[in-house]
């Protein structure tokens, strides 16, 4: 299936931009802390309270990504009379409810 | 209130940690591929899905964290008559219900 | 806040409506099934294993109404103009997430 | 594979089973109310709040039967030298993980 999308249908503003570049880089650090924990032999309890804060900042990220998504990618489609980005939204939303 | 404990009340062997600190290498590089995608302003869905596969990474590190906590250091403990970790689990185990 | 919708802005078809019922009503007999399991003292592991079946028989509830409220409501309410049930549905997405 | 525990190996006292069994009689109420609300063709949203309730509901009994099950059962076993609990303890973790 050729991909439909390269780019986000309605363009993703500076500061947008900006604060998710700030989160995932972050993130990152989180990520090496983790990795020295485990390095350093460190608690299991303590690791495992990273790993979840990690995984909540990623939510944060796909909730901005999503936000953007609804507001402008979705009713620009959805106006052009084009309805794909609604099926693929209904995919993501599947993934997320579990 | 004092730390309880600093490190594992059972050791982790060499294997272990190597196959953590592969998992959280490659989740590294996971993210510094997410921060990418955002800078070259990729479709929201791709991204989306790049950072639904980092947290399952996660969760794999979660498991084995956990499996060796409890076949470890819980059995060590509950050995030795004390219940600390028996009740430090059950918090952790909260936050994954939800 | 008076309650925006009472009712959803693209109706449900009897077909949806008759599969919503017959999966509730399925969930409601897998409740009372629990609650069975507990007044026979059953071992933990098996009434838990129900309650993971019956959460995931709510998410299949879930699905199929927000299905309709995407590609029937959502629709509806850009076309018109309106964006209320954009950030509605954001809302409920930020519930999904965590 | 033949089942190993038909029983609670640390029995469940009367009051544990009258909460557990009064909140499962308040689930079984949100699921008829549930399906109360789809009959009455009532708004998406407010369905799907009061199914993310019933969830939510169902996750407190899930934490009080582990609970019971690893200060009880899981302390048990392992004092007795038997460690099956504590695999299956594993199995139950990992499919809240995800």
């Amino acid at each position: 299936m050729e991909k439909k999308h390269q780019r986000p249908i309605a363009p993703r503003d500076e500061e947008l931009i900006k604060n998710l570049l700030n989160r995932t880089n972050r993130i990152e650090g989180q990520i090496r802390g983790i990795k020295r924990m485990i390095e350093s032999d460190e608690y299991c309890d303590d690791i495992l309270t990273q790993i979840f804060a990690a995984k909540s900042a990623l939510d944060s990220v796909s909730k901005l990504l999503l936000k953007h998504h609804i507001h402008g990618c979705l009713i620009e489609d959805i106006k052009r009379g084009e309805h794909e980005v609604v099926d693929e939204l209904l995919l993501t939303i599947g993934k997320l409810i579990k």
